[in-house]
């Protein structure tokens, strides 16, 4: 089986991640390449990286181009996928790495991002219970956002088994890919390194409702939320330490293992070893330790996860694989690149 | 008046600082210079930045080459301070930039780094409540840990005006000159760039009862602490997010900014921006920002520092200034090094 | 076919990168990892990104250990290669991804290295002129060193076409990896973020000669060359600046573009752009850029390449696909993982 | 004395450095700061590490806001200096940290920056032969190029020796922030950290003829240079590997400690010990160590700076010092702040 796959946004760091993965596919072709401001300009400009593609020539992103695929791929700035998915038809498979279709309450999505609500579309998290069915065969996916990711895969055994109260903290350190390629001052080389910046605090980020969201549907009950990001001089990485009260004592390890067990993407470390995002480069492995903190009587998790791979393309590519009854980790690994 | 200042510990990141301060300051003559296993080498082998001093060789840590200064800093392992003081003299100021004197109570001391209590010394963090007299003349000062400089200046004001519960997660990210010069695996280049990781998590760091004895001793009660450190890739600076449940709806900013006003090296930033590690680079400046969160009902307070500066040799210079009857700020400045 | 391989000395860089290549290659099958002091120790302790393999534990480095395999894989530490090898017998392929079979001439290895010379081996760079067809069905390959892999591959196609002197100047900007995970202070990350560093200087560099040979071979001539190594802080990656002073006016692009043509891994890039690293990153492929220089009569060509992948480990495969037959990309990639 | 001191171009990275060594500097006091497009906005959104100066906001870059001071610095992008310098009085002291007045020659001006010649000023660059002098009680100075720093100041030994032939090749390792804050895709974080990429290449480089002045000048004849930059992920540094061919068999050393003896910033560091940019990290001083290769009979001279301080706005106070009658080191350092 050949599925002709097309990218939307293939200059960015989302598209580029895409396309990595896409070209270790064994089932895929690769069709229109796509840009907004990029169009008419080559890959290789934006995309050094991928050698096969070094004699592609980026097109403007428009249903014309896109249409004739098996599979689109959007990489788009939010609020630009509902409209152009409605073009593509109903029979093709689409898969939304932005934002527009992951928040199911329109009055979230009018908060926190402003404009009309275009609908929620199946949330490509598969280890969510209950989630990997409601991907099979459907042809929309709302790729989950990368922090939501990591917190939500690292808290959700625990209000599964009901050992915590809602009331959640959580703290990511993140690299610099995950603001995309902004020309932002704050941005540049010479102001990241070195720098540990937290943004968006006192609950102002946007993957906070759709944290919330995830935890909520689990616990059967609101979640209090306090997320702070935090960025760090890394390219790619997410590093997400979560807190909340235990309800009692517990063996959390026990509730770990049960809940990852058969889970091919998610790594629940040895006893004592505690993630790294460097083991996660490029992997769509999400590494995770769990522990009691008897002192305060804390449930800690840390998962650790590349924003780019199993953060977004990865988890986009998991999606697809479970939309057209292909084996889940087809063309996926859970090896990292280290050091 | 100029005093003559010893340094043990001279080849580690902690003695490397203090001398980098120490050469700008404008009443000290720099004396004798000893190591442990460094014994015998040129001091420019350990800290080749350290140019005025490159002919120094360093002698061996005993209390004859430390005898006849005024001031003797000790950044030793922790564990060797207290009988190394007590052969310097009563009459000489001995400033210990180790654990040995930072905890009061014995018990903790036992639990957190085990074998006898040397007991503690007056705190070298003038910043609290009430603890700028109780350095001024004292000759012995016990120079504040890191992570307990960031966290405890962050939450003390919300803690002196009784506006959170005292139940607080910090999560603080780390460059890694905060672990030493220590030769193991996971502190090389190669491991660290690229990499976010957590260590001791679950209540495991020996700072955590520091952080809970300064908040506590304000609170007037028992401070649950949970404190996670991230390390991320950069050679300095720490970037505490430190949150607590407030109480009731109040004037956050105003508490801030009421409790910073007098203070040289505090530095509340403007609305709406955020702290940043890298500029602070070393300087004696801790940059502070604060928010109420309302859909938790929390408060978050981000505190950046240089951890060898503000959070070890600035700190200990800026108590030398106070024991001596100097200007608190002479030899300290509040500009960093940036980009 | 299916091909058994262990790989010696597996709880290192060089290790870990042949196990990543290693575990997506689909002719083999991983058998016995052993190391040396880390023998006993659990593979994932070292190796936390290399998922598929985190329950293996590393057995002792000795022929027993290493006996029933098709093919051994050595990363030891110099000198210890060649007895090894001999014990494993002569129908064993044998990839050696130390130096003790690099260099051709005795008093070379005797003047580099010290100690009595194990003889070379076939040398594991098909690119160079006429030597792919010295790797088929041999039994037996000395992988080359990473800085050799740049600066040869850069500049043999000049030496091929006869357009420059003898008499080259290269300056490589590498990664921290190379020096593999050797408790060194200077090493730590402490020290090598913030900093580029020059080691060696003055021709002291042991892939000197290994250069020297490579261009000495096809120039038909000695080949004076002027290496200085430069420690730069990535984890991976080396940036060779490679120049000599050009006989004539030459169309340089000509020679080049006609030297790489058929080059599976060679990537010659558009005109006026010049190689990054970060292109380059977990992958087997070597990014080139050539110019001539008009005022000072030069060629310069710039080389980028990961040192673990196509400078070690990809390397190693590549030569192990031709001694087995296999094609020679198997396993192997020219897709970089970035940003 | 106190001089009354403005900057402008005080948002960027180059007026930052100026700003924070005016701010340890005993005979200044800081008036104006002026900026182009940032202009109206406080210069802390810019410049966060200046505390003391976080209450300023900046001007427009004119000459009235620039009137009534004893001293200006221009921190411009080129071409923009001679027009304002000359409205701002022959009594004021102008330091021009752009390329404007450094060439000598106009078709030197002509060829690489394009447009006319606005002549050349005093070159502030103290260390070359003759060239302290030349800056006592000047008006205008010209401050160098940061490459050509590095460069000019390793190989004028050798040349004012001659002890070498008038063939240089110059391959520079070069921190991001030489590029200033141009919101360039490729400066950005992601793409700089783990990256190393020349630029410029085949003597493109518009530093490339200063150093050629540079050395010539010493040389009496016509130096040919071929410089290559590296761009490394690093906020700071230069790292500049020098060699030329060797006219006979001398002693390097003695060359260079000759030539150094006096000199309050250059510092020759221990035989064997090789420069690393980390140790001058916001100091003045540039560290170097030459050999010779007797291999290939080639001088190697490696120095580390950090480009914004003695590459930009250290030799900047340096000359307004000389200018002034000041103590040449006055406000300046040669300690760095490491690690």
């Amino acid at each position: 089986m050949t599925v002709r796959v097309a990218v939307a946004g293939a200059s960015g760091y989302a598209g580029g991640e895409l396309l990595r993965l896409l070209l270790g596919h064994p089932d895929v072709e690769i069709g229109a390449l796509t840009a907004g401001g990029n169009a008419g300009t080559p890959l290789s400009q934006h995309q050094p990286h991928l050698v096969p593609l070094a004699d592609r020539v980026l097109q403007d992103t428009t249903a014309a181009e896109l249409a004739g695929h098996d599979v689109v791929f959007l990489a788009l700035p939010h609020g630009k996928s509902a409209e152009l998915a409605a073009q593509l038809g109903d029979d093709v498979l689409v898969i939304d790495c932005g934002a527009d279709h992951r928040l199911t309450d329109a009055a979230d999505w009018e908060r926190w991002y402003g404009g009309e609500h275009a609908g929620s579309w199946p949330y490509g998290m598969p280890e969510l219970p209950g989630a990997r069915e409601n991907l099979r065969d459907v042809k929309r996916v709302a790729v989950p956002g990368c922090f939501p990711t990591a917190a939500s895969i690292a808290l959700a055994p625990a209000f599964a088994a009901g050992i915590v109260e809602p009331d959640v903290v959580v703290v990511a350190a993140t690299g610099t890919s995950g603001a995309g390629k902004s020309l932002k001052p704050n941005l540049l080389g010479s102001e990241v390194m070195g720098a540990a910046s937290a943004y968006n605090v006192g609950g102002r980020h946007r993957h906070t409702p759709e944290i919330a969201q995830n935890l909520g549907k689990i616990a059967g009950t609101r979640v209090a939320v306090s997320f702070t990001p935090v960025l760090v001089p890394m390219p790619r990485g997410i590093l997400a330490t979560c807190t909340a009260p235990l309800k009692s004592t517990v063996d959390v390890r026990a509730v770990y293992e049960k809940a990852y067990a058969d889970e091919p993407f998610l790594h629940l470390l040895p006893e004592g070893v505690w993630p790294t995002t460097a083991a996660t480069l490029g992997s769509n492995a999400l590494h995770v330790q769990a522990v009691a903190d008897p002192d305060t009587n804390r449930l800690v998790v840390v998962a650790a996860v590349d924003n780019l791979t199993k953060g977004t393309a990865g988890a986009a590519v998991q999606s697809m694989n479970l939309a057209l009854g292909l084996p889940e980790t087809t063309g996926l690994s859970t090896v990292g690149v280290a050091p």
